[in-house]
């Protein structure tokens, strides 16, 4: 689906204040903090923190959205705006906008809905959800709920190489367009909070739904997933990811598929080239949103620099930290192609299930929408750094 | 009405601690923070919201006022100052002080008085106040109401060019004084608390009393305003104000008034300089008070630049974050002509009316006043960037 | 009173130690926050607030703290510290350590004992008190209740050169061995806490008892202060101080006394010099404790610049925001003879009169020795600049 | 005992969870803060505040803390980290990984076992243990109760000079490996929580037991300490610290021991270079806690500084601040050889006694562990300040 051009920005708001005319209210919080606030409300505490939290104090998480306060917005007036047009093309598809839906594991402990709902909102919108490697229900279940979507994996890669091969093929298999392999998660992050309430939802046998599926995982057991629950997520647990894991080896899947690979969690403009050198079709700067390293340089900090050294060879995808149109706007001014949405939509499933991603969405590109056109610019195209301005605290 | 030199200071204070003698406080709490939270604990919620947010979290709110805190005063001391005047010429006025009460709109949610309170409070000050083309009553009203203030014109531009030009033209025969086109609202801000509140004045009918009186736009409704309000209330939502406005669009306008006409919103040096080329009297500085874009350049920051693009050609007033006498005083050392003071007279509209606007700006004009004088300087002129230190921090 | 080295660190914490060995505690708290607070509880609200307050929103208070934190010490060891020696030679007289308790005028409104109980003090000590111009109690009676204090006279110049050249003689004459003209306050400051509360000690006829004892004062009345109260009082809103004060006054002072003269307020290195060409003895860096221009440059971050300008010609003090030893350290480090201190004597003897001042005032010297002795220096003039180091943030 | 290189994170993390499945909770908080409050609540008010807090208003401390906020970790990806080992030699031992108990004094305020405790708690885990040369416990006494553990004595040199040595010769004969000398603790820190308390352990009879036991001690008393503690504790006082040490003083010690002696207290760089060319064997930054000055420089400010003068002539190790993996990280990567750890096993001690000193460090150490690994480093000696972007704050 494509998104029509001019519309978010104002036909969501003229709906949503006439609905309050007629005394109704958004049906989830329209700020990110407050709608963080209703999840929190609505789920059992240690579900709340395995989302929200991060690595140690939480310092990333922080600095990923003070590094966002320390660029400002220098708009232009009198450009003409009327007609704005968010979309934009990536690898051969054209996104309603660009804005993807970030890969999230375990979902079903937010919602029973899990990954079917968000996929499902994501395709009525028109922005692609990436399926966490760890998602509550199967990559081809996914595919299945949501076939319309617009739909790319995340693979954490196994020390057994058939394992992460099979996973791949089988994402191809069932349409999906891309592969994103997520590097910094090859050790878990040390989350004090999820430490303190002792909750890791894999652990629980949440999220491995697609390696319980996989003939390769299931021919590691003795018995099926479905006989053996424990022994399944006792052995996911071994084979899971490799700390091993180094460039040479992307090799195998990069001759395998024919699909674009993605590697995310750089932070370094050297292993953005490195991506680039080995045949990578793009990169993902993120920190993991604040999860794996306490004390990491903010992704948007890491961002300019890694553009620079892309230097347009492939696009480079921003991730962490965004919550709102107009940090959406400078991720792309300081030359992301697109952003990954994250925890909000989460906070959305909570809330109110597919209808909730949907709502959280649609207030996104909305209020991103607006902000690009009140910047001075028709298409996102159009921005770039000299619409910032560095804070000069 | 002109100012008396070498007396607000002096007199106000004098004044408020003579009435403290007798046991009275002041009509309105003197300290801004305070001031507003009167007027919070009097208004509906949604009423304060509205007045009192911006755009997404508030963050350019917050940098509008962060901006002042960056810039210290260095005093000088045996400058003579007794005989201190506070009176400036603009555009062929003297106006007691370099401050104008800034265009807000539908003010009688705040208060019944509305915006003819606001004028009768500027007149007997001497300051201008600029009416906004969205007030609740019509211009040629405010007009009668207060025939001795010097009274500017906020105009949005429609893409109705003939009701723009109708509203310009009626402003100037109502005596108005200058005309001032604001260029940030072409699109609502994404405001959360109004959007989570579902209240937006103009679509419940309140502002817009200037355009429901204006032959053109009437000649747009089957019915009049006064027999169909809904319809008429459609109507402004559409023609109000036009997103496709470019610079050439302006020479309709130029040509038909010899009013000075500023533009509004004006935060790149670039476009200060067209503003200059293209025939315009004056820019403001502003970033409607944090209403528009969240993460906007705090209007004091956008300032010196766009002082020295203009280079003295034409007057630069500067709006945004005012709210003591010291943020004027950088405001003006830093090159602006003058200030527009906006929400805390709002707040003194709520709290007492058309006194409490008075109480407001006689108190922030004393507090002007004091610090010229501590700052060794006897008029504005003398204020100069060499007052200045960049805060180090 | 000189003060015996090596005293004051051991022997005051050994002591205070010694007495919690026996359940008791220190007389007032120990910490200036706390002890702030116990003024607190105990003053009427609108005395602690006009002690506490300052200009506007406070902001030059906060600045005045904040600028300490900005100077990091980087002691040094092994420097043989045991004989640690605070004295210091000023005019002539040797002080006991480089602190002067500073002017602040119309004690009685915090304890009844004034300022003589802060005279006592402070010849209890060694330190010499700045006597305000504004005294609760003549500077006669000052001078008598304290013969053995060295006192200093601060003196607000007047309209009235025969008051003025009167007050400055009669000080003289008192004993006081210092004149210093404080040039900030020719304008009263705009105190949003004061005028909220309606209250000015000086309009309700507290402070100003050096005037109404004077035969010049005496002259300009009717009829006799004692005899006709408020006519006194608003005599003395006249004639306290004059704002239209230039350079060229100063003479007339400088010809009649012998007395060293310090212009008190300087913030800006050009009005330094111009201090040093007009032979005066010093200047005292101040912005008045954040009391007259709120946005002022903090008074810390003045002093390396105002140093520099004076080049050792006369000495410079260091006044507003001294709360602490190593704050002390850091203005000596940066160049200045003397700090003075102001704010915290003032809560002592709102907690326990004179013996309260004496507790802040011994307190701040083992502070000051303590620090003083870790940093690895035995003697003030040891400090400088090289034991700073700007904080980087 | 050598720790098993691949071991801490993933068994502990791991181990934590599986517990958190039994429905087990840690036996002591994870997070740092939460431990302090859970020492907080349940140490006495004057014991919790002694350890707690530091200097003047606890600046420093605050410092120290912002000090690892300022840097950021950037990460690298794909770089073969399954088998990590933070192992490291320092001075011909292998400790388990670069990190040392703090010398921290008169423990059994906190918890009965005190020293002893922690000793075996080091011992268990591989990390020496810095004996504070004020602990409540002997030397001798805590050798025999840990003789496994790797001890390191730290000294407070006396103004006796013959004591001092008999400490020395004492650790070196119950199997202290090095010596260690305070240098900022000659005087007493300003401690405004300790003296609002009255509460100074020392001169309560606790800590001071190796002297006790010290013939040269004993020799300067007319009875035991046995029999006359209080006259023990007055001369302890008397003969503690030695302010007027300076760097001649040192060649006693070195003539008389083979044992390493680092200093500790070193701030200012050339005072790391003089102990190099004094020879001593090593430095150790630190600002005590941030217990002796407030507004001391922050330990990791000093860091670099210091590692350039020492130029890698002998190790420089880093105190003051470290309260997780990523701190160890950072003070690592800027050069420090190893960290020392203090306040956070003083909470687990006061939680849980010796195993509350073991999960403290085992869980610092999983931390620190996790964090290499995902710096994309196996090894502490990959860590490198190319590691780390200054925050551009």
């Amino acid at each position: 689906m494509e998104s029509d051009p001019v519309s978010y920005s104002t036909q969501r708001g003229f709906q949503i204040y006439s609905a309050g005319l007629r005394g109704e209210r958004p049906a989830i919080p329209i700020s990110p903090d407050a709608l963080e606030q209703r999840a929190r409300d609505l789920l059992p505490p240690e579900v709340y923190d395995f989302v929200a939290g991060g690595a140690g104090s939480g310092e990333t998480i922080q600095a990923n959205r003070e590094a966002f306060r320390r660029w400002r917005i220098v708009p232009r007036v009198l450009c003409r705006v009327a007609r704005r047009d968010l979309r934009m093309a990536l690898f051969g598809t054209t996104l309603s906008a660009p804005v993807l839906l970030a890969p999230i594991g375990t979902l079903s402990i937010v919602h029973p809905d899990a990954e079917p709902a968000v996929a499902r909102a994501a395709a009525a919108l028109g922005v692609p959800i990436v399926l966490s490697g760890l998602s509550s229900v199967s990559l081809e279940e996914v595919a299945q709920a949501a076939p319309e979507a617009t739909r790319w994996f995340q693979l954490y890669w196994s020390p057994n190489l058939d394992l992460t091969l099979s996973l791949a093929a089988r994402a191809e298999k069932a349409g999906y367009s891309a592969i994103v392999v997520t590097l910094d998660a090859m050790l878990m992050g040390w989350r004090e909070r999820d430490l303190q309430n002792g909750y890791l939802p894999s652990l629980r046998g949440v999220g491995g739904a697609s390696h319980f599926a996989d003939p390769v995982f299931r021919s590691l057991l003795a018995r099926s997933p479905e006989e053996d629950r424990d022994a399944a997520v006792r052995q996911l647990a071994k084979v899971f990811s490799n700390p091993d894991l180094c460039w040479d080896d992307l090799e195998a899947l990069r001759r395998q598929t024919r699909l674009p690979i993605l590697l995310k969690s750089i932070l370094h403009p050297e292993d953005a080239v490195r991506a680039v050198e080995r045949g990578m079709d793009g990169v993902i700067v993120s920190n993991h949103g604040g999860r794996q390293i306490d004390g990491s340089i903010a992704s948007l900090e890491a961002l300019p620099e890694i553009v620079r050294a892309v230097d347009g060879r492939v696009p480079v995808l921003f991730d962490s930290g965004i919550r709102r149109g107009s940090d959406a706007i400078k991720a792309l001014a300081l030359g992301a192609q697109a952003v990954l949405l994250g925890r909000p939509y989460v906070w959305g499933l909570a809330a109110a299930g597919e209808a909730g991603v949907r709502e959280v969405v649609l207030n996104f590109l909305a209020d991103l929408d607006t902000t690009l056109g009140l910047c001075g610019c028709a298409t996102c195209a159009e921005l770039n750094p000299e619409l910032l301005r560095r804070d000069p605290k």
